[in-house]
């Protein structure tokens, strides 16, 4: 059993979580707490043993918190993604595997692609791809046609596995925290387009990936994990590139992992992670 | 105001901890809990902010914890170590100037040498220097002028800073999970003297410290801390002692911060670290 | 052009060697070059620009080279490899999917299985999956079962992807320097068995994986590349096994990228790697 | 012997060097050569064994070679070097204790600090302090009393041990590629002040170092070396400023190592580092 909870700190907080579930007999296998002292927001993350239900374990928490309290007992264990791709096939295949072997903790609904490049690895793992081409047509209009199969095709969270398109802020808006974004670079460097290009210019010795959740202001929604690999004189921007795809897949499956197992919070522009 | 706790796990456990602390309106800044559920023993390391008495809190806490709980409420804040050398300068020399600098998180009373190599850099720093030759002499004597030492300067750790002799069991026994070594090698690989020379006869790609609670069987006590860094084909076995020593003096200053910020907690032979 | 060269040390080599290509007007773009004074033997790798008949220069560069020199004048450049599975998918979809979209730099011939489990997913990229299972069966008739596959399937490379089988001497001996393992710890700690349980019995707080070339000494040939992930109390042995999963993938990935593209020199029982 | 050679790229570079060895008998023990076939520039180093006159060498270096080449035949093997610093003491005294051991590769002239804070420090290693106060004055005033001060203490490098106040390209400009600074952020991320404050506020979860040539363009300069830490959402901005110190004083001996030891090159804005 898993009980995640965010609201406004205050003093007690964690005696009256932890007395609901004494008081149901129920064991805290392992707990993770955090009070943003600057923000007074108070975070808890409790893994628990023991039968009980969650309905009237959600309504004994929401007795004894704050008002406004977020509280989820069991979250829904596995849940459902949409994929969205361009043409690069990493990411999407690392997602493709783990979902095939029931190791990604979610299902992947369908991927919906902006070109037909990786239509047929989705086929060989029997996952629906939807061709939504780009060109020749509004931004209004293509992110309308995405949105009519997202519709279709229930999601938890959208991923963009390398999906090469900026989407507007109103469509962003209608997944708040829901969205989630794998940059080709080590936020806040090298913002935009183009990533690699710049670091080699730059010259730097490490490059980065970062996946974050997306918010309306590109590349500047709250981030989940980041990594670096070293790189030096002797890469091209193009092999910088190809070290950079290692480093997006892995950054992208852990925070999947992440946030797929109810490990990560948000608050203003911030995460709180319980690794 | 710290807290850590280890006892046998039960039902309500942190129900009861936070009670105490609810009701002396004690704010729970940061809690971090484990329960090894192999072996059903509970670990709880809190931060709280809020006036009020230690004895009484330790009382209150005893009052509803197991019998045998193991709890110390504002442990020392301010540790006293004493240091083992031999010859080389590193691990020490980052001891004392951390030392100086007030950011050590402990006091320095006093260096043991079994050579007198790293005496000048203790006067450096006003540091007492005691030197005791191991050589032409009884193990049990060296260790008994050592003892004495220790006996004339109170100390919570004894830090084997590269400190080249074996001490034996009776020495070790005196001092129970409070002294600290570095090993020059990722334990359990390479064991015993000389793991560098053992790791490029090897050909490895990476090489390792560990830091670790002394035991009395060599090498084998608790964890703290490891670390690695990369090696390849071009290292000598005098580089990769050089490259050692690195990782050597980063990862003892790591344990040391872990130790006397009272975040490990022992039990069998293995720790629970609260980073 | 690649060229790479293995032979005893003596003065002048490298002006041997890049007289020769000077003379071919041959432009060197990189060159990478090791000489292990303690065995006086010399190593280097170039890669070079300019249009030259390979079979011309593999004698030119013998005339200048002492005897037994070993040299390589544009190594196939598309190896072609067998893999060996059990029942683990995690390293075997990682060469899969690259093999599918051709950034293995290598082909993959077919896989061999002594248990079903990974048919399914070798069809689904219409490679070859041959299963030959181990029981009721002497060791010498599974193995023989074996080659006789190997034989009708030419390979560069035998990649022993999670095979948890151990290859007889007589089995290793046919394929000097050209069977790969991927190995479940940072050898040369925890060797043989279930080095996941024996990590989390000891309490490490890393795990790690080795890729290295199969000898006739079980888990003790040379190594290619390590790599390390922190771990901690948290961690079950099932957690380690599952955390050690993605660094098994990742460091097999990375030795394979590096013996495919001629990167590795084998001698004693070391590597020479030109990352 | 160590050969470093900067030059115009053209074909025969390496056969004409390694020849002018060979002829004089010089054995290569390691050689790293690297080609911009962008910027159409070739680089070398090498490490020789077999007594020889540097001179000679030199100018039979110079006849094989394009016009403009930058040769060095046995650099200065103890460097000089001047350190700048403010109040922070880690990076200084990591510096100092090298130079006491004599693991530096240079030799610290003397200890140039705008406050008085680490007077004391400099003191107890016997290396000479010079206070110069940058309040109340021109920055052209306080620029030259430190330049007096660098022109009666020879030294080959300047180095900026966390030095907050930002050198006038009047005064860069006399110490071309002669200026190293440790900037307390992974570049290009938050150039500028407070690079901690803005990680934090950020949500980052990695936080660096970077060391670099000082240029006239703030933080725009040659990148030498790079390194990072995982930070999370426990990390205060003062705790990260915590954890950064460690970073930058690894960062930074790691560069001085490098340029220390002549493994640096640079051209246009970036560097050739053969590790």
């Amino acid at each position: 059993m898993v009980i995640v909870i965010q609201c406004k700190d205050q003093v007690g907080l964690v005696a009256a979580i932890t007395g609901v579930l004494a008081k149901a007999a129920i064991n805290i296998v392992s707990m993770r707490e955090h009070v943003d002292t600057v923000d007074n927001r108070f975070f808890v993350r409790i893994v628990a043993e023991g039968a009980s239900n969650a309905d009237i374990l959600q309504q004994q928490f929401q007795a004894v918190l704050p008002q406004n309290a977020d509280i989820k007992v069991n979250p829904i264990p596995e849940k459902k993604i949409i994929v969205f791709v361009t043409k690069e096939y990493h990411c999407l295949s690392d997602i493709l595997i783990r979902n095939h072997f029931k190791t990604l903790g979610a299902t992947v609904q369908c991927v919906i692609g902006n070109h037909a490049t990786l239509q047929d690895i989705c086929e060989r793992f029997d996952i629906p791809f939807y061709l939504v081409p780009h060109e020749d047509k509004d931004k209004g209009v293509f992110e309308n046609e995405m949105l009519d199969i997202v519709k279709r095709n229930e999601a938890d969270y959208l991923v963009l596995a390398k999906f090469m398109r900026i989407l507007s802020p109103q469509f962003i808006k209608k997944f708040p925290i829901r969205v989630i974004n794998i940059h080709h670079s080590f936020l806040p460097a090298f913002i935009g387009a183009n990533p690699y290009r710049q670091a080699f210019e730059r010259g730097v010795k490490l490059i980065g990936a970062t996946a974050h959740f997306v918010t309306d202001d590109l590349d500047e929604g709250p981030i989940i994990a980041q990594q670096i690999i070293p790189v030096n004189h002797s890469f091209t921007a193009s092999d910088m590139v190809k070290a950079g795809k290692e480093i997006e897949t892995a950054v992208l499956a852990k925070a999947l992992q992440l946030v797929l197992n109810d490990k990560v919070f948000v608050y203003r522009n911030k995460t709180v992670v319980f690794e």
